[in-house]
């Protein structure tokens, strides 16, 4: 199956949004066995939006857009569609009912135009979008499928994994798995190097590394009869690939570091209590993400002037004074206070230099010191960061910390 | 002119990276007055490249293409662009020395496939690459024109500041100007009915309505003769706009929220501190990104146990029994500890149910109360926050914790 991926906004072409749905789309497209010959992006006009669909279905046979599918009168998306696939919209009642319930639960007045998203293609096979207003659909004519989403990520990205690959599936033959192996500390071209002869090898699975900031992943894919051979053939390459990379693997299922490690606390009820500096409760807002981590994590503090590391953490002005507020004897000073004032099983600090200014000649920015007590032991590390802006030195820093978290209470790193 | 904006390259439909380039040319372009019409993603695959940019001289007279002009044999634009616009590819003397020289100021030998590097289109403008090796062009055809830029978005960057701005000025007669106003606390389609009769009467200066995450947006933009008749025109509308939407703007230079509260702290030396429950750090992380509020922002809590808001804040053990930690009395309770503890002018606390769990039949997922203390005086807020998932809600708490201290400072709340 060949596809392109069209996005529908005229804000895409005046560059005030960067289109991640393309690169979603791109690699989950991939993952399923499609493959994406073309991204097209389009304004919000009905004669170019037309053109570009029925020029993109001249090579490929499967259309997915992201957008203009919202109440206003420049979403455009499903009144071409059906103009191209020959189709009209006709008011499909689950989800008129939908939306007056929704705005009702609300306690917000419906809008005119807030129907016109209860208008679908009369042939479409309907998603509901569970996350926002806009359903999405699948439209076939002629062995030509388009397929159309809002184009929010969240309420995309919802849509895709829910409706749209089980969708996708019922039209193949073959059975697809894949997983996503998540590493960090270690770089993509070193990734590649270390695992080329298997690279080298592939047929399937196929093995392909990836980039992300800071982070980077492996993605093993097999197509088979059935989804049990697929399965078993990628376990089996993830397990050579984890003799190899184990050490920097803390993922084979996609998932976040940060839920890796939320999980992890909650069912080993390792209660924790947090202390941040450069990271400005980064840290501590990324924990509490999990849902359910009030059981175990206690508090944190954003101790960011040195009065508050005094007066909230009890660390030694003297300290302060004669190391600097980003040392090592400062980020343990911390962690000890964290633990006296809470006696959390588990009490981490942060301090550093996350730039732009800050910076010293001995103290550069992307210098960052995490220091871990837990069950009594104590563990400080310094860290230099490469040094690429604000953001990213922070958020750098805050994967450090919650490695060095998931790798202590598993027992990989020696006190 | 009519602009289209194509970037070559396998790796991008893969999604292996996240195309920024078509970002930033967007805006550039935009700002010099040329109508972005498309952007197209393509593979390194000859017909499909040709075919593309026949297609795309159909509607536009300018293309501007990134990737393909490295040494290998994957590398096709400048063989692609001649074919399309009748010219042949020959030695270009100042890039083949200059080819020459680099290799041997960096000590690598030249491989072969590195000459293909310094031959250009017979009839092309050529743009020297001060920062990598491969060199861009301009070439023109019976009024049709092709800009080829390498891939990496610094060379590319650095080739379109120093060379292919001067050139394009030459070729355009109008000026374009545009201001994306930013909204808190209001729907697209509420601001689409509240500036209904401006969208409808709309020729010059544009107006355009967009939702983000939680927020939305209206962009106004103008094309005229030269920059100041453009700049007054939007001014003149955005005006208009602020007189009917003013109560929910935040920013008419397309700033975050965060920016906006976060420079006017800095500004007026507002000093900060910052009680989180629900938010779990997410407000004293945030405003952190902002260099330099290390001055202003003394520290945050996060008090997640009741426990922690009782030894940290002196939230009152019977505030908690009788009310509850998501209360307005524990929200104000809160803030009151923090002024006491810190002294800060502004103090803010934030207390709610952020969702899966926790809920109660009083009270419901996204029950959110947030206290300020400003300069003395108190403010607390009770919002219903619609509940989407725990990313969502939280999201929404800070931009509301945000909004209400833009206000508040802005002396546009009553206390």
């Amino acid at each position: 199956m060949k596809s392109a991926i069209l996005s529908v906004g005229t804000e895409i072409l005046f560059g005030q949004i960067t289109n991640t749905n393309t690169v979603y789309l791109s690699q989950k497209l991939n993952m399923l066995g499609i493959d994406v010959m073309y991204h097209h992006s389009v304004g919000d006009n009905s004669k170019r939006l037309a053109d570009m669909i029925k020029q993109a279905f001249l090579d490929c046979d499967l259309i997915i857009t992201t957008g203009g599918l919202g109440p206003t009168q420049d979403d455009l998306t499903k009144e071409i569609a059906c103009e191209v696939l020959n189709d009209q919209l006709i008011p499909h009642e689950p989800s008129m009912k939908w939306l007056e319930d929704h705005f009702q639960r609300m306690g917000r007045k419906m809008t005119e135009n807030n129907w016109k998203q209860g208008y679908l293609p009369s042939r479409a096979t309907v998603f509901e979008n569970e996350v926002g207003t806009a359903p999405g659909f699948a439209l076939e004519d002629h062995g030509n499928t388009i397929i159309c989403m809002p184009g929010p990520p969240r309420e995309m990205k919802h849509m895709f994994e829910t409706h749209v690959i089980p969708y996708l599936e019922n039209q193949t033959e073959e059975k697809i798995f894949y997983r996503n192996i998540r590493l960090f500390g270690i770089g993509e071209s070193q990734v590649e190097t270390d695992l080329i002869t298997l690279i080298n090898d592939q047929t399937d699975p196929t093995i392909a590394t990836y980039a992300k900031e800071v982070e980077c992943s492996v993605r093993v894919a097999s197509k088979r009869g059935n989804l049990k051979d697929a399965t078993s053939a990628v376990d089996g390459m993830t397990d050579k690939i984890s003799k190899i990379l184990g050490d920097y693997i803390y993922s084979i299922d996609d998932e976040e570091l940060h839920q890796v490690v939320g999980k992890k606390l909650i069912e080993r009820n390792i209660t924790v209590a947090s202390a941040e500096s450069c990271t400005g409760g980064l840290f501590a807002q990324t924990i509490t993400e999990i849902p359910g981590i009030s059981a175990v994590f206690d508090r944190g503090f954003v101790t960011y002037s040195n009065q508050s590391k005094i007066s909230e953490l009890g660390v030694n002005p003297q300290t302060l004074d004669q190391f600097g507020a980003v040392s090592k004897e400062t980020a343990i000073e911390m962690a000890q206070g964290l633990q006296k004032k809470t006696g959390c099983r588990l009490c981490i600090s942060v301090t550093g230099i996350a730039g732009p200014g800050g910076a010293t000649p001995d103290k550069p920015i992307g210098l960052v010191y995490v220091c871990v007590i837990f069950d009594g032991e104590t563990i400080c590390r310094q860290t230099n960061i490469r040094n690429i802006n604000r953001t990213w030195n922070r958020n750098f820093a805050k994967l450090y910390m919650l490695d060095m978290v998931n790798k202590i209470i598993e027992g990989k790193t020696e006190m």
